[in-house]
Parts: C-alpha cells; sequence; structure tokens
C-alpha cells in the first residue's frame, strides 16, 4: 500500500478586498484579478471605481493612479 | 432542513511560478508572496535570486528591479 499522503496545507482563497467575490467567480464574470503596488487585490471593477472616485486605496489609502496596479495573473 | 448549498467554485491556488511551492507552504516557511508588476507571482527567495541574476522576470522576461516588484497581501 502506498502511504498516506500528508494533510493538505491551508491555502488562501483570493477574494477582491471591496466586494469579497472570490478569485473564481471575478474570472467568471469577464472581471480581472488586479494587485495594487502596495500588495492589496481587487477586481478591476472596484479598482476601477476606486481609482476615479477617491484615487486611493481601499485598503491602506496610498495614493493610486493607473500606474499603481496591474493584472494579477494566478 | 436548509437547502443544498451550491457546489464551491473552483479557486485558484497561488503558487510560486519558479520553485512550485503554494501560497501556504511560502508562508509557514517565513517567505512572502510577491507580484511583479508585469503580475506574475513568486516566493520572495526565487524573485531575489532572479533579480540578481538575470534582471529579469523569470516568466515573461520583463526587465526587473528592486522597484518592480512588491510584496502581496492575500
Ligand atoms: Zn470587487
Ligand atoms: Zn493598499
Ligand atoms: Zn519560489
Ligand atoms: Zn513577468
Amino acid at each position: 500500500l502506498p502511504p498516506p499522503s500528508p494533510p493538505p496545507r491551508e491555502q488562501p482563497i483570493v477574494s477582491c478586498l471591496v466586494c469579497l467575490d472570490s478569485a473564481g467567480t471575478i474570472k467568471e464574470t469577464s472581471r480581472t484579478l488586479c494587485s495594487t503596488v502596495c500588495g492589496h487585490v481587487f477586481c478591476s471593477t472596484c479598482l476601477e471605481e476606486a481609482v476615479k472616485r477617491k484615487k486611493q486605496c481601499p485598503v491602506c489609502r496610498k495614493k493610486l493612479t493607473k500606474k499603481q496596479y496591474h493584472p494579477l495573473f494566478i
């Protein structure tokens, strides 16, 4: 018999920090998962809204322009 | 009885694109999960090595300096 496999490690589920939709849901609904350069993750819809309205990161309030975030390929 | 819950959506497991360690393993071993501004994800050990040796992203070969990646808070 093969040895028992180790218990699976806990893996984070990546979600938009504004709408809380998971990476899976974001992809299924034609949005893009994005990260700011401050390292906070959002869906493209919530991030574009934040850049337009507040010009700052919804989590840490760092000043945000379009150059300060990018799509995240996970 | 409560209604049956919907099937769970498939969620990506985030891993370093060089050593393939998962986000869970990376955290447990005192490394940091990082993203480049080109949107590729690595552990801090593999990324620092790539910046030092090749000065380019291991995936897309974009030129990389220390200003072109950041920790990813997921
Ligand atoms: Zn969102
Ligand atoms: Zn932030
Ligand atoms: Zn690695
Ligand atoms: Zn890249």
